[in-house]
């Protein structure tokens, strides 16, 4: 069973007295009552991050992974709390200076404040993140209107060919694989645009499962469609580079997750508005299709008119 | 390094811009302009708990013990968030059911609402609880009076003769066997006690780590002493008898944490107040000692007059 029957079949049914659980549905916890939207995330070696041996990396990943709950929800992240676990080897010295200042680096950075935690022993490391925001309004899921326009902010794909450097899938050279291991482990937060997403967007989400599955979560059980172009959605220069040079495609890295952009749609009457939005702002925001109003219809379609169909949908944890 | 010097060297630091962590040294964070308290838990298996045979039970010890941080502090919980990290034995359909069947029966108990969490695939199961509460005050640790009375609530010990049990260190017999393993995986919450605690309490602390490791905690470097009645230590019959029978004495048996009671100091003044309310709410409440103002002074009277010196103070994780 995957993580979504597991949560549908055994505690969606808990949560029916509290609102704010949102249905288990929407990664956030949100108190309307209080302003309080507050995300949890576990991280474990092995699963979410391949090895401990870059522990400044790691740590930074893992609580960029968590705000980027809040971001996508229109919310600014303000505290944040971690419990760590591992053992005499993941928190030796060294590295428990590195993670100290991998964090501080992070609260400078996106303006957020440690707030507690936890610290416990077990031979594996783990990290769980929860980031607090305070906020009347959060952009839901599962609110996607007919014939929206959907956006994403920055680059998609990176990420998943730094995770494949990793596990030496992928070589390149050193120049290449350094940057792609630095977006896998430091995604670029589209911070700013927390403050803006309540106003222009009906429905959102974090693509960290990947572009389909998230696009499919966002919808959810929704009698909606959509079109995606294939040609639009946004690559670096540097992916554009590898693809071209090794003759692949790209819809096989774009759906793997990882990314940590904000996806989103939006009124067609937001059109300009968020063009000059992004401008304004010097933000990456891409349109990369449209919602229709045909249910079954959810397709991509590539400058070969072909349409495809996905296989790999995205990332899910099977229990 | 233990988990106390890891805080204090690598995080508190930290946190100085933030008053709401209370520099790390309280379990909780506070909010007070948005009245949130949060606390972070997380809880592994072979180490929290010792194997994952009784679902059922380890799930609401991990929530006892998670909202046992917020009771403490005289803060009512009232949302909790659960990460729960396994793998297909762990969460197979049948320990789900238990799972969730213990998940509603501890909302219903405590009033509490799930509120959220995240499933992630692990080879040794792990869980991080997260409590929230909404409150204007809390009772802080460290700001203990001098001559204060030092109270604790129900009964202590009978966890660690559970957990010795389970370890397969102590055998009685199956009646009582099973009596301290539910007293281990099921302590008796004083939740009653969240209501009066602001008004009584100078400073709190739940007993998680043993009664001498927390009441050191409690104090932590203020210039305060103590003075505790080994005799006063309020033990159950059961524990009691255990002892009687098998020449231990009590010493051995309460320093060892998992208790999940309240320890407090209140002002001489409240003493019969604290008396009647006891009778009144029909909880437990001891009164085991005295604070002095003698720093060093931090002392044991047994009944035979001989003041004694703790060897082992309590749990802690060392990395």
């Amino acid at each position: 069973m995957d993580e979504f029957e597991l949560i549908k079949n055994y505690f969606r049914k808990l949560t029916t007295k509290n609102p704010g659980a949102l249905n288990l549905n929407d990664d956030v916890f949100f108190d309307k009552k209080y302003k309080i939207v507050l995300s949890i995330d576990t991280y474990n070696e092995g699963v979410h991050y391949v090895n401990f041996k870059n522990p400044e990396l790691v740590i930074k990943k893992v609580i960029r992974s968590s705000i980027s709950d809040l971001i996508c929800k229109g919310v600014k992240p303000k505290y944040f709390l971690l419990s760590a676990t591992g053992n005499k080897k993941h928190f030796n010295k060294k590295n428990l200076k590195l993670i100290s200042k991998s964090i501080n680096e992070e609260q400078k950075k996106y303006n957020i404040l440690l707030s507690g935690g936890d610290t416990s022993v077990s031979k594996i490391s783990s990290f769980t993140v929860v980031s607090l925001g305070i906020s009347k309004k959060i952009v839901r899921r599962n609110n996607v209107k007919k014939y929206d326009d959907i956006y994403v902010t920055g680059n998609l794909g990176d990420s998943f060919i730094g995770l494949s450097i990793l596990k030496k899938k992928i070589n390149i050279n050193n120049k290449f694989n350094n940057y792609f291991i630095r977006k896998y482990f430091l995604p670029d937060l589209p911070i700013i645009l927390h403050k803006y997403l309540i106003k222009i967007a009906n429905s959102s989400i974090d693509i960290s499962d990947g572009l389909f599955a998230d696009l499919n979560k966002l919808i959810n059980n929704q009698k909606i469609g959509y079109l995606i172009y294939l040609d639009k959605i946004p690559l670096s220069k540097n992916l554009n580079n590898y693809l071209k040079k090794n003759h692949k495609e790209s819809l096989n890295f774009i759906s793997k997750g990882d990314d940590y952009q904000v996806l989103f749609t939006s009124s067609k009457k937001n059109r300009s508005y968020i063009k000059r939005l992004a401008k304004r702002i010097n933000l990456k925001i891409t349109k990369i299709g449209t919602t229709t109003n045909i249910y079954k219809q959810r397709k991509i379609i590539s400058h070969k008119s072909h349409l495809k169909s996905l296989i790999y949908q995205g990332y899910s944890h099977k229990f």
